[in-house]
């Protein structure tokens, strides 16, 4: 599927033109190439940064391999060719390649499974040479993965060495790797150690806790989700992957239970997971404060991943609910309207102070000491049409709404390609138009999206009374015809969300969402009072209005609320209840924003969750 | 000042009879004196724990001496013994002693400023020595430190070595030594490491900030509180200690600066301070999560020595204020009713589950890895009586209010004698009878408690129409003769407290207080409802009544309020406004125990912040 046009044909063509050259640059300047130079005894010098360097470079190569398959680059593939010689020199007659283990601990390789992430770069390189076979139909890097799990799969298993990777990712890339080579010893391994997991091998660790690299519960023993977010979600999106090649019950099982403790205890309003700054990690459940949010970047695109593999495992609406809610908000956020600039972490709020002791704060970075998120980001939206569409025997199933082409062969030789037009996610009109219908009939699905409440669709113009089946699709089964179209309407009204009352950080609260888009006040739209100050009038309209000029394009929502004069409590943090009460109140009208656009213009305070006027103190 | 009887005498016994000899045996178990002994050579073995092992011998022999101050004792006096031999024997004949520095880093002395804790280690040291010193008059410990202090004069200084302490604590330890010696050395080499001070000297450090350890702005350019909570007020103490002693008032104008952050932006209601378990921080202005609170106990404690300097510089009842509500709370809270159990971490809410990943939870311990908060607790409590009552040459002032006899000589051998009569905090009647008059006029001054709307004053049965001074004090200038009696009665009434705006998890919420006791609500009082789920009715009276036989004494409050089922939001976190509105709702009648009891049953939920009844969702 390739997207077109609209919100997300806009965040691929910056991507491609503006962070990826930008990503490069980085790669350049932070050391991650040199690093490999020096292991390819191409260079000298001394070895940058933390341990897992190599795998950004991997990262940023899937990305460029995406991207070449999306559109031919004479320039993207010339970017790469050095960067996977560079990557075939540092490998060792062996296989193995890691530039960290190779420049200052050339002795110390597989002495370090909780931190060393030698097998998380290794998966990064498999899902990056995956990527590149695919887009270009070489294997200059697919045949340096293969040497490389080769010699993993001669290293580590039953009769072999026990390891437990201290940072999943190497499980679901074995796994890619298996589908496109077909070498079932791939697969193989990432089950083995899916099932050494869980069992205190990798030792209590920095956190004094197993559970913090999810080596405290066996896999399919997991009910929840524990410890640092990514590791987690990469950990989950590879036993998923191993339930989609085994069809084994009880790893459903587990991850399913582990994805409703998420949705159902550990998930922010904008998809972004993992509460807390120590350990990046998942909190307890409601546990979930705004300004202290972690929501790293790269936790919510794991989570999207993984939701993904769930969505192909069960076809059920509900998984990509959370990959829309994630995308639009809690990914989305990770990047500036410009694509060079980076958050890291994703907050709630922000009182527009700089932040002097985390990676918190309201200034995006153009690249981090741990710059795990921006080539993720940069991967992510190079093959987000990837995610959008499926197909089976039957049809082809539309998860996500964009401006798009579907081309598939659901009967070999007799190709089904529709087109879609819409302005989603501010319009909520969607126009499937059936380009060449393949000559049998098929089913075409849609999603209801989890926030619609109403909606209409036309068949040729003819209103089609449909509901949507258990699995939450609209479903339509014709035999197509080119030129034939389907109209839908999903009703976009911009509405107060409230949070389940055991989350303290919206207590007396209400958000502000349209369609699958969240939304903030930030400051730069409230010039006369600070947005920590504005309630929300819960009883007056809100009303939504088109800005194609702001922030790359957005719809705002204006509103009716009352903006708090503090200065009453003077200075005082506590008082006895109705001291401070009259506190003067004074009608105001705000705009919000979409929250993944805050933090593009000046710095300042932001928030999304906000008080309803008349229900403070 | 002895306190005798009440809250605080019960206290002082529980400590001196269980928590000091605890506190022996777990110094003995965690390898803490075995640290010492290898240090001698007179044991061999590795060294175990963190650097500043030998800091919690230092605090547990301040106390030890506090309590033999407070009264002789056989049995600590023969603990002691031992100990002081063992710090003489492992003291080198330069005068240097740190166990880590000489036993696992022999050659490391001096290299490491920012997490080496040499320094602060020393501060405890000279700190024992001089209670020990007042205690015993005999200068075995004194001795010891002195040598050591005499080495710091000579290894630091103005045209000696630059050296600026990654922790401070050992600044207001040679302000104290020079008190207690008369050595000004020791008070330049204070001022010399303040002076060193927020140049950066010390590097970013871990947090990559020199912020972390107050190493970002000089001393008198502060203007706020930041880093870790703990090193931060250690600092600010040293600051105000070196300003009554130099009277310089760029000092005490950079400490005033920093308590009014402190209470305008960064205190909880508990008197908790530090909210971030990451770096053990303080966060931005406002940031006071419930759950993740950290407010370490040591901080509480750092907070309240602090407190006492600022009220001795400037005789403002805001400082005992603080102290009051830090003590009956954030500070009491850090151990259990029986001594031997303690928090880390105090949390103004616990969802009761165990904690993994961090030093919270609601499970008390009976020591930690790091454990510098349990001979903290000891400390401060064997000198309690130290803090709440203060001579000049004109009378007496009373700061806090508990039973106990204070003893003066405002003209040398005119003592002059008074003794507390009173049931506080749970009942506001306090009698202040004089026992010895002294035989000149002189002044009695009563802090009026922050918390107090209302008062009487009778004296010798006649009521006194008295308002406070500036400084929040009654005056009472009289002659006083031995039998005359002052009354005072501070009206106690539970009432419902608000926070300010800004503070998002209290939002739409009531605290509880009754004079300085700051309630909670726990598990254990509502088998039948989940305290999370409670609301509070501000309409309905609070209604305190006294429970001799429950948690060693307290008084409860009783409320009226409703328990949310939040059952109708079947799992789910966040839904349009109403759609789970009528969640049901069913009157209850909740109890509210003093927050610093919480924990002292079995484990479970907690709440000090309650949302109010008819404000939610």
């Amino acid at each position: 599927m390739a997207l077109e046009g609209g919100l997300w044909g806009a965040r691929q063509s910056v991507n491609r033109d503006r962070a990826l050259p930008h990503g490069l640059r980085m790669l350049e300047a932070a050391g991650n190439l040199d690093n490999l130079r020096i292991a390819a005894g191409r260079s000298t010098g001394q070895y940058r940064g933390p341990v897992f360097m190599d795998s950004d470079v991997y990262k940023w190569l899937e990305a460029a391999s995406h991207e070449v398959a999306r559109a031919p680059s004479d320039s993207l593939t010339a970017a790469m060719q050095p960067l996977i010689e560079l990557v075939a020199a540092a490998q060792r007659d062996d296989g193995y390649v890691n530039s960290y283990f190779q420049v200052p601990e050339p002795g110390r390789r597989w002495t370090d499974f909780a931190y060393g992430h030698e097998l998380y770069c290794a998966g990064h390189l498999f899902q990056a040479a995956v990527a590149h076979h695919r887009a270009t139909g070489t294997t200059s890097l697919l045949g340096i993965a293969r040497r490389f799990a080769d010699y993993l799969c001669a290293t580590f298993g039953a009769n072999r060495r026990v390891g437990v990777p201290g940072h999943p990712e190497v499980e679901t890339a074995l796994v890619e790797l298996f589908r496109e080579t077909g070498a079932r010893a791939y697969l193989h391994l990432a089950a083995f150690f899916v099932d050494q997991r869980g069992r205190g091998w990798l030792g209590p660790g920095r956190y004094n806790s197993p559970g913090h690299y999810q080596d405290r519960v066996p896999v399919r023993e997991s009910a929840e989700l524990e410890g640092h977010a990514v590791r987690a979600q990469y950990l989950t999106a590879g036993v998923t992957d191993l339930y989609l090649e085994t069809a084994e019950r009880a790893l459903l099982d587990a991850v399913t239970r582990q994805w409703n403790d998420l949705v159902t205890h550990k998930l922010y309003i904008t998809g972004a997971v993992g509460s807390r700054h120590l350990a990046e990690a998942f909190g307890q459940p409601y546990e979930l404060p705004n300004e202290l949010a972690y929501g790293e970047t790269c936790a919510a695109i794991a989570s999207f991943m993984w939701s993904w593999r769930m969505l192909l495992a069960t076809g059920q609406s509900r998984f990509a609910d959370l990959m829309e809610r994630t995308l639009y908000n809690g990914i989305l956020s990770g990047v500036s309207i410009d694509g060079e600039r980076y958050f890291y972490v994703n907050p709630l709020a922000s009182n527009g102070l700089d932040e002097r002791l985390s990676r918190g704060g309201c200034r995006r970075q153009e690249w981090h000491r741990v710059a795990c998120c921006p080539p993720n980001v940069m991967r992510l939206l190079a093959s987000l049409g990837h995610y959008f569409a499926t197909q089976d025997e039957g049809g082809l199933q539309l998860h996500q709404y964009a401006g798009a082409r579907v081309a598939a062969d659901l009967v070999p030789g007799r190709p089904v390609v529709l087109r879609m037009d819409t302005a989603y996610p501010w319009d909520g009109q969607v126009r499937v138009t059936i380009e060449e219908g393949g000559g049998a009939p098929w089913r075409l699905s849609l999603r209801v999206p989890g926030w619609a409440e109403a909606w209409i669709v036309r068949v040729n113009g003819a209103t089609a009374d449909l509901t949507p089946d258990g699995a939450g699709y609209l479903r339509l089964d014709r035999a197509w015809r080119s030129g034939e179209v389907v109209d839908v309407e999903w009703r976009l009204t911009p509405k107060f969300v409230e949070a389940h009352p055991r989350i303290e950080s919206a207590w007396g609260c209400v958000a502000i969402e349209r369609g699958p888009v969240v939304y903030c006040l930030e400051h730069a739209d409230h010039p006369a009072v600070s947005v920590l100050d504005v309630e929300a009038d819960t009883t007056a309209p809100l009303r939504a209005e088109h800005a194609p000029g702001l922030l790359g394009g957005v719809t705002v929502i204006r509103g009716s609320g009352a903006a708090v004069d503090t200065s009453s409590w003077n200075g005082r943090l506590y008082g006895p209840l109705g001291t401070n009460g009259t506190a003067a109140r004074r009608p105001i009208e705000f705009v919000a924003i979409p929250y993944y656009a805050w933090a593009n213009r000046s710095p300042g305070a932001m928030r999304v969750w906000i008080p309803r006027a008349g229900r403070g103190l």
